[in-house]
Formats: structure tokens, C-alpha cells, sequence
């Protein structure tokens, strides 16, 4: 429980903290260029295809304890990365996503886009 | 500025939930089986990699306000999908990001990973 | 058909000759450096990702004709880099496969892993 | 040295042949749709960034013997993925590299494409 550990990290902020203390305590900031981020970034986000190559869309929605532990860690891995490239960007994390979900939004308006997702009508858009 | 605006998305737990409405609200959640959002989740991190490939790690710290904005949105795209991921799988992304900080300060405590990153050792570790 | 044209692309060596011609002829070599060569290889093989992330594993057995040349595209933009980057480190491509085929056959010899890769058991090893 | 082998891999399509042997005598054809050979290759694409994510392009350029033979093993296993991927889809690798190359050729002229790749115009095209 995080509620009342002053340690805790309840926020995408604090978050953002906690990895910059991390790294600076390390003295990594000269290979956290966004170059190298956004190749640590997929290289992350890689390891989380992994546990799902062989596996069916079906059998995907249902992990084992173990799947999903090593899959929470990834999803970690990938958010950690995500998080410092922002801060070395000067990027809000939130605030993009916002604003990209309303871009999404009139790109791909209800009525157009109910149930076909099929032609790459993705919500998240290139 | 998200401060006052009911709508403004404060947290990741509201951005969780919008990106959820968003997707039912097209009928989606088919598609969103974890297999298909790891792929959606690799090809966003992959379109944050393009702007850089050909870049020095000099000039991926001096964007222009148009590379800046180009990956911006990309940043952005990874965040969403990686939101949806976690929230169809019920992973707490806070929770997920500070037990794997915890685990690699452990694995890279600061008198022995300090200044030395070269050997694959990063402090979001695999 | 390639066979009598003196021009053909007829084995892996004469493309990656090609290759390097095109890339000297266009002054590129500085960009093509190992870490740049293995982004763009990723950023093809994300965008050869992209055509199935919504489809079935069944439908992705039955593409139109249109879905199958976008593929049969970024199949060659990958083949393309990776004989670049294979060809800038000096390392022969089917030696390089020949030798991985052969570990793979002693790590998962057919009576272990018989009908079995939801392990990740798969043929090509990490 | 593969010259008077019998047993050698000195073709693309000796090699296709090899790997689609080894993927039937384990029964592993089921898992070979397009769907999951497309994640398998991503991942072994990104497992080829590693090595390089905190190397500068000219350290890059400098492997040790080790760090080569890891990077050798990664290319092949992206190769294996391509030709099965290939294979499945009945594409010609060559064939379709070839046409690429000249799509390339049409798109970026010698004259317009020298020593400009800067703006992400680069000879295997999206």
C-alpha cells in the first residue's frame, strides 16, 4: 500500500523524481541522451512481446501468476524508460496524452470508427 | 493548463479511464486482447525511434520545434496504449514502476554501478 | 524473372554489394554506423508489425492482395538493413544462420520440443 | 568453411529449406502464422539494439570480440525469423529486396540524396 509511505510514488511526478535521483545518483545523465533512451525504450517494450509470441489472442487475456508477474515487470521497464525520456525532453507526460486522446478523438469519431479497428483504425494514432 | 478543467487529465488513473471509455465507447475491447496491445505498444515505440536514427546523441539532445512535437506525440502514443495494456490486464502502473525501482537499486546499488552504464548496466534492468 | 538479366539480384553477396554502392554513391556511409543501422532495422521490423496487430492469427494467414504487398515491402526494407548493418560489421549472413540453426538444433532437440514453443521454446534462441 | 559440405547453407533458399525442416519435425508449424513470426522477428530485432543502446555511434563502429559474436548471433536470429516469415507468406526474399532497392533508386535520386540523410531520407524507404 502506498497511502501513507512518504517513500511511496503516487504520481507520475514523483515518479519522474524518483528515476532522475536515480540516475543522477549513478552518474548516468551523459548516456540518457534521447537517442539512447528511445533505443533502451524499445528494447523494453520488445521484452513485453515476448511472453505473448506463441501465444493466441485468447490464451493472452489469460496468464498464469508467473506470466503476469514477468509481464508487470516489462510493463515497469517500459514506463520507466517512457518517463525519463520526457523529463530529458521537457515533456509532460499527461499533457501529451491528453492532447493526443483528443486528436484520436476527432480523427476517429464514434461514428466512423465503431467496431472496425480492422484497417488500422486505431485509437492511437499514427 | 489542466488545472482547473474538468476534463483535464490529472492523473494516470484518469487518463486510464478515459482511454477505457474512449475504446468502448468504438466498441474496441475486442482488439484489446494484451497480444494485439504489446504489437501497438512495439509499433509506437518503434515510431519514437525514426526521428533519431540518423541523429548524432549531440544532436537527439538539440530538437527542432517540429522534431520536438513529432515525438511528443509518439511519446504520447506509447503512454496510451501502454495505459490500455496495463488497465486490460490490471497492472498499477505506479505500484509496477516503484517495485522495479526498488528491485534495481538493489541490483545496481550506487558504489558499484556509479559512472558505468557501458555494460548493459542500466538502472531499468531486464 | 531474374535469371539472363546481368542487372538481377540473384544471391545475398550481390545485394549487399548493390546495397553499398547505393548507400557510397549517395555519400550515406557516416549515417550507416552499427548503432544507427540497428535502429532503422528495428524501426522496419515495427513496421512490418503494423499490418497484424489487429488481425487473427487465422486472418493473418489470409491477406489480400494489397495487405500482402505492403508486407512483401517491409519485408525488403528489412532484409535490406540487416544485409547493411552484416555488411558494415563484416559478418557473413548464412555463415551467421548456419551456426544459429545448428545451436538451436542441440538446445531444442526435436524429442524435447516436439509440439512445444508456448514456453518460448522457439527454434531461434536467445 | 562451407564450400565442399554437403550439409551447407550456401544459398537463401538452401536456408529456407533447412529452417521450415526444423520447424516441422517439432510440430511447430501451428505456432508459424504471420501474426506471431512478425513479433518473434521484432523481438530478436530489438534484442539486437541492446548491445548498442549505450555505445556512442563511433564505439559502435569498434566491437569486441565478444560484443561482435553476441551482435552476430542477434543478426542471425533476425535473418531465421525473416526467411520463415518469408517462406510462410511465399515471398522471394530477394525477389522483393531487389524491387525495393529499385523503388529506392526512383525515390532518392543520386543528385537530390547525397549526403543528405538527415531528414530521415534514407535508402530503404517507408
Amino acid at each position: 500500500m502506498r497511502l501513507m509511505d512518504p517513500h511511496a510514488i503516487d504520481s507520475l511526478d514523483t515518479l519522474r523524481r524518483r528515476i532522475r535521483e536515480f540516475a543522477e545518483a549513478r552518474a548516468w545523465e551523459r548516456y540518457h541522451n534521447p537517442k539512447n533512451l528511445v533505443m533502451a525504450l524499445s528494447v523494453e517494450a520488445a521484452e513485453l512481446l515476448e511472453p505473448f509470441q506463441w501465444l493466441t489472442p485468447e490464451q493472452s487475456r489469460q496468464l498464469s501468476a508467473d506470466q503476469r508477474e514477468a509481464v508487470r515487470q516489462e510493463i515497469a521497464d517500459v514506463l520507466i524508460y517512457l518517463t525519463r525520456l520526457a523529463d530529458v525532453l521537457d515533456i509532460d507526460l499527461l499533457d501529451a496524452a491528453a492532447d493526443k486522446l483528443a486528436l484520436n478523438a476527432r480523427k476517429y469519431p464514434v461514428e466512423k470508427a465503431h467496431g472496425n479497428a480492422l484497417k488500422s483504425t486505431e485509437f492511437s494514432n499514427d
